[in-house]
C-alpha cells in the first residue's frame, strides 16, 4: 500500500497513483484527525471523495504515530492522551474514538487502536501493552458500526514469542476479518522481526489477510511473504524517492551521485514505468540537483512502481506455484537494498 | 508558452504538460547553459529528447536573465560577461555564443541575444542598448546555422517611441521569421507598456509571429492580443500556483484563505481542468496548508489550463471575427487579476 499520510501520496496526483495501478492506499488517522479533521473529511463526503480515489483505502488507528510522539503522550487503560505536533493541542485517542474517526474518514479497512511498544522495552511493559491492546481490540469491535468497513485486529507482544502467540490466538477468537501484525520493525534485529512475524502468521488463519505493518525493504517484503504475510505499507519507496534513493532490480542507487551526470540509461533497465520509459538518469539527476519538484515526482513514480511490481510478481508466482524460484532469483535484493 | 526554465515546467511531469495540450513551452538558455550545460544536453540528444517533449520549444537567449543579474554582469559590444548565480564562475554570453548554445539545445525557435534595459534607464543608455541589440541581431543571424531552427529578432528601444519604431524597422529589413518584443513589462506603467507594444506590433509584419516577452496577467494577454501580439511566455501562472494564488473566471483567489476551509466548490466553476473536475477548494487548501507537493502540482495544472484556455478562446474568437465581443466579456479580468 502506497502511503497517503495526509490524504495524498506525497508528490503524486491521484491520477498518477491510478496510473501506477495501485489497488489500495493507506492513510493516517493521526494526521487526518488533526488536519483537516475527521468531521471536515466526513462533510466533504469521506476520504475517497475528497481525494478522488475510487479504490480501497486502509486507515491505521493512530496508535503507531502516538507511540512515536514519546514525551508528548500518556497512555492508560482509557486510551492515549497526546499533544498535536501541529499546535500542541491536547487530544485523547481511545479505542472508541479511533473507530469513530475512521468511520468518519470512511476507509474500507480500519485498524483497532493498539499500544505499540518500541524496541527494546522491559518485559512488564511489553506484557502490559499486549494486555491493553487486546482489551482495546474488544472495545473497538464493540464500538464499530459501519457495515461497509472492515475492522482489522492487531497482534502485539513485542519480541516475546509466547506472549505474541497468546495475543494472536485471543484476537482470532474475536473473529476479525483481517489482522495486522504490529510492534515489529521498530528497532529490533531483522532476524527477530522474521521470527516474530512467523509466530504471528502461524497463529493467524490463512484465509484472512495478514498485514505486516510498516515494513519494509524489498528484501523484507519477499522474506515476509515467504512466511505468510499478505499486505504491507511502507514510506520507504516514497520517502527514499524524495531523498534521491532509487530501488532497482540490481539494488539501490543514489541519483545525486556524479557518476550519473551523463548516464543515458533509465533508472532501471528492467523497469517499464513512465519514468524509465521516458527519461535518462542524467535528466533525473539534473532535476534532482536543480531541486525541481517534478524530479521527486518522477523518482516516486519509479520507486512505487518497483514495489507494486514486486508484489505483482510475487502474487503471480504464488498462483503458479513457483514462489521459491522467484525468491531465489530475487535473493540479491535483500542485501543490495538493506 | 508555459515556462520550463530548467528543462521542466515546475511541479509537472512532461506527460502532465501534454495532458494540458500546451502547444509549445519555453526554456531558459541562461539556466540550461549553466546546468546541466549545453554540451551535456546535446549529448543527451537535445532538449526535446531529454525532456521527453515532442512539441515545439522556444529558448530565450539569456539576455533578460543576464540583465537581471545587475551587479554580477558587465556588458560591452562583444557581449555580456556575467558570474553564474550557482557557483560564481565567469561566463561570456556573446551573440554568437547565445546562438551556439541554442543550436546545441535544439529548440525550434531561438532568440537573438539582446541588451534588455530595465525601467527607468537614462535616454543615452536606452539608445546605446537598442543600437547594440541591433548589431547583435545581425551577428546572430550571421552565426546561425541550424536550418531546422527559427531565429527570432527582438525589438528594443525602451519607452522611446521613435527609437523603438526605428529599431523594429531595422529588424524587419533583416527579415527574421518572427519577432520578440523585448524590454517591456520591466517596471514601466502599464499604459506605457501598451503604447510601446502597439508601436512595436505596428512596425512588424502581420504575417510573422509577434511575441511579447515575459507578459503577463490574463488582462495583459487580452489587451496585448487586441493590439496584435501572437505569443507570450510568463511565469505568473506557474509561480502563482506554487504560492497559492489561483486565476479564475471571476478573478484571483488565495487558496490558503480560511474561507475555503469547507468550500466544496472547485477552484473555478467554469473550468474543466483535471483539478477542477476532481477536487474541492477545501481539499486543495488542505494540501496547500499541509505543504504537500501534490497540492502545488494540482494548482499549477489549473492555472496553466486557465491561461492556455484563455489563449484558445482568443484564437477561436479571432477566427470567427468576434474578438471584440470576447474582449468585452472578459474585461473584468483586467482589474480582477491586476
Amino acid at each position: 500500500m502506497p502511503v497517503a499520510t495526509q490524504g495524498t501520496v506525497k508528490t503524486l496526483t491521484t491520477r498518477q497513483v491510478e496510473e501506477l495501478d495501485a489497488s489500495i492506499v493507506l492513510s493516517n488517522t493521526y494526521h487526518l484527525m488533526l488536519r483537516p479533521g475527521a468531521d471536515r473529511v466526513a462533510r466533504l463526503g469521506g476520504l475517497h471523495k475528497m481525494m478522488g480515489w475510487t479504490r480501497p483505502i486502509l486507515t491505521d488507528s493512530g496508535g503507531f504515530q502516538v507511540a512515536s510522539l514519546a514525551a508528548l503522550r500518556k497512555v492508560n487503560d482509557e486510551g492515549a492522551t497526546f499533544r498535536s505536533h501541529l499546535d500542541g493541542s491536547l487530544h485523547l485517542l481511545s479505542p472508541e474514538k479511533a473507530v469513530e474517526v475512521q468511520e468518519k474518514l470512511g476507509s474500507d479497512i480500519a485498524m483497532v487502536l493498539d499500544e505499540c511498544v518500541l524496541y527494546p522495552t522491559d518485559d512488564a511493559s511489553v506484557r502490559e501493552a499486549a494486555r491493553r491492546s487486546l482489551d482495546w481490540a474488544k472495545r473497538s469491535l464493540a464500538a464499530h458500526k459501519r457495515p461497509d468497513q472492515a475492522l482489522f485486529g492487531i497482534v502485539q507482544g513485542g519480541v516475546d514469542a509466547s506472549l505474541r502467540r497468546e495475543n494472536a490466538r485471543a484476537l482470532v477468537d474475536l473473529a476479525f476479518p483481517g489482522y495486522g501484525i504490529g510492534g515489529l520493525a521498530v528497532g529490533e534485529p531483522t532476524d527477530l522481526t522474521r521470527v516474530m512475524t512467523q509466530i504471528s502468521t502461524d497463529a493467524l488463519p490463512t484465509d484472512k489477510p495478514r498485514y505486516l505493518m510498516g515494513a519494509g525493504t524489498p528484501g523484507d517484503l519477499i522474506e515476509s511473504v515467504a512466511i505468510g504475510v499478505d499486505m504491507f505499507d511502507c514510506v520507504l519507496p516514497t520517502r527514499n524517492a524524495r531523498n534521491g534513493t532509487i530501488f532497482t532490480s540490481e539494488g539501490k542507487l543514489a541519483i545525486k551521485n556524479a557518476r550519473y551526470t551523463d548516464d543515458e540509461a533509465p533508472l532501471d533497465p528492467d523497469c517499464d514505468c513512465y519514468t524509465c520509459r521516458e527519461f535518462t538518469r542524467a535528466y533525473l539527476r539534473h532535476l534532482f540537483v536543480a531541486k525541481e519538484m517534478s524530479g521527486r515526482t518522477l523518482l516516486t513514480i519509479h520507486n512505487l512502481h518497483f514495489y507494486l511490481e514486486l508484489m505483482r510478481r510475487m502474487r503471480e508466482a504464488i498462483e503458479e506455484s513457483r514462489f521459491d524460484a522467484l525468491r531465489s532469483d530475487l535473493a540479491h535484493l535483500d542485501t543490495a537494498s538493506g
